[in-house]
């Protein structure tokens, strides 16, 4: 049996015992009902993919996939290749967005190169980064698949190995990605998902201008139409359309679930990675909490086709895990509120209607 | 010269060279251009209030100031008047909402008595809550003004007392409240500015049902009939229709804009005290931060006629200053934005178009 098979043996279910315990709570804290809305609904949430009141959160890890891609060089970012290293460097130094964010709310930021087109053998000596790397990028899907299908197979066992080897010291985990170019097979992924036309869901990524937006859509529309993917098997949509650093995310997810940990989910990539997890096992979608939508037109569509309403809405398109890690304070905050604000017997207030 | 005036004169503006500096090292952060979306509009505000790159912000308080209503006897709100003294009560005890979101954000909760119809001089002399109380509660607001215009203007310079005393102290404001009816002199004074119809301001509050509902409109509709409020006075606004707390809340942010300080509005009610203090000096709105858009319908309308975006979205409607101590964490992430991610220049990454 392949990792991925064992994996989705026995798939866990959020504990529905767990929620409702969660609810009871909720439903008599100091406060009118249900009063601090949304916080309350991930609080039972949590309760229920953990299985336990309090929902452990307090170990965070986010996970920062980069890969490069074959449709890079067909002009469909505003930013050269080798930015994807220059900024996985960055990231090691602690310089990015994501250090920052993820410094703020108390989590590691753990940095997998899958497909990354330089050699990074340094960083993984000085155990910077987790090496498992399938290739130097993938193939240019405009003339034939992204990856093979066993590259595709191996990219979402990396992401479940990544998500089984952290476990023991990870309670939450965040997904996150660099990788020029991979606002392009998230597009396409969540067009063919969605089934929305693709012009629709393909956005300015990085800041592409208005000549630079249809050649991206094109190329799209040329990948679809070369590869003819199987709407029913999500590893032939990966195969055909996707990026490493996607199908890393993908299998992420399926990791953490298996362990029943809550996973944020955050910007647009890793939402088309999310759309693959789910579709490979739509028990996965239980785990996942939308961070945030992003600037990107298609996550929008991406957020409703994976059926999720994401936390926080500012605005931001830069990747590298950010969203998710500002969404951890709002996943701290919902545990702490399910244990911590004191019920209405317990203070000694009137409720309503008293 | 009385504390409302002195604090009036030589009101500060806004640091337009600090803000532009914060811009223009924003401009240059490793990521595509503004890609923080609104956490980098809110670090160049951060940079423009205090005059300061890094905006100082480490040092974080949450005013909660409570008061009672004479109009809670006319059955506005779902919950009893004595539920005003026992929250007050949870919240020095740290059971309250306002207690848990505030120690997760790493800020004080300092309560302060405006008008809370009850002895608390047990928690005075323990040194629990600040003591301000004006008056056991205001008037009846449909049977004539909730108060005189010598306590209206009493509740705004306690506001701007509490700013001056916890200013040593204190890097960054959030405003708070608890007060059994509050949400219906609130309505009042926001249905006034934005010139919206009192029935499409007026919202649930804690949670009362329709037949509730129709008599808070109908209460509000009678206040402003027998009241006849001047319109170009914010002080006999909040005389004839306002709170104690929402007059020490428009009080609270004159005084920390005064000091340059950001002060983060939180709920409905803390955006009527917003609207009198951007009433009594329109400098005082670029020093304010709209933490959040509460449930109650209201709310929109009051932003909107401050002219603010909030933050957060997350369909909260308790107060206490539960937005606001959510929102600190963003300002926190806006402010290391600014000075810990790197520069193209620092870490060598090329620009777009390179």
């Amino acid at each position: 049996m392949t990792l991925l098979e064992s994996t989705l043996l026995d798939f866990p279910r959020t504990d529905r015992e767990a929620r409702g315990a969660a609810r009871a709570r909720l439903d008599q804290l100091t406060m009118p009902h249900w009063a601090l809305g949304r916080l309350m609904d991930l609080a039972e949430e949590l309760a229920g993919i953990t299985g336990r009141t309090p929902p452990p959160v307090a170990a965070k890890t986010i996970v920062t996939v980069a890969a490069d891609h074959g449709i890079a060089a067909r002009g469909v970012s505003g930013y050269p290749r080798e930015v994807t290293v220059q900024m996985v460097r960055n990231i090691v130094r602690g310089g990015a967005g994501i250090n920052v964010l993820a410094r703020l709310a108390g989590a590691r930021v753990v940095v997998v190169d899958l497909g990354v087109d330089s050699d990074l053998a340094d960083l993984v000596g000085e155990g910077k980064i987790v090496d498992k790397k399938i290739d130097r990028g993938t193939q240019d899907m405009t003339r034939g698949p992204a990856m093979t299908r066993a590259q595709a197979v191996r990219a979402v066992e990396a992401g479940i190995e990544i998500a089984r080897e952290l476990g023991p010291t990870t309670q939450v985990f965040g997904t996150g990605e660099m990788g020029i170019g991979n606002t392009t097979p998230s597009s396409a992924i969540v067009a063919l998902y969605a089934g929305a036309p693709i012009a629709e869901v393909t956005g300015r990524g990085t800041g592409i201008d208005d000549r630079q937006l249809a050649h991206k859509v094109a190329a799209i529309e040329k990948a679809v139409a070369v590869n003819r993917p199987n709407m029913g098997d999500p590893i032939d949509i990966l195969a055909k359309l996707g990026g490493f650093e996607i199908g890393g995310i993908a299998g992420l997810i399926l990791g953490a679930a298996a362990q029943r940990k809550p996973v944020l989910v955050d910007g647009f990539i890793s939402t088309a990675g999310a759309l693959i997890a789910a579709h490979i096992e739509p028990l996965s979608r239980d785990f996942m909490i939308a961070s945030h939508r992003s600037m990107e037109p298609g996550h929008r569509i991406a957020l409703k086709c994976l059926g999720k309403k994401p936390l926080l809405d500012l605005d931001l398109r830069l990747g590298e895990g950010t969203g998710a890690a500002l969404a951890l304070h709002l996943v701290e905050a919902a545990a702490r509120i399910l244990t911590e604000v004191a019920t209405f017997a317990e203070a000694g207030v009137s409720q309503a209607g008293g």
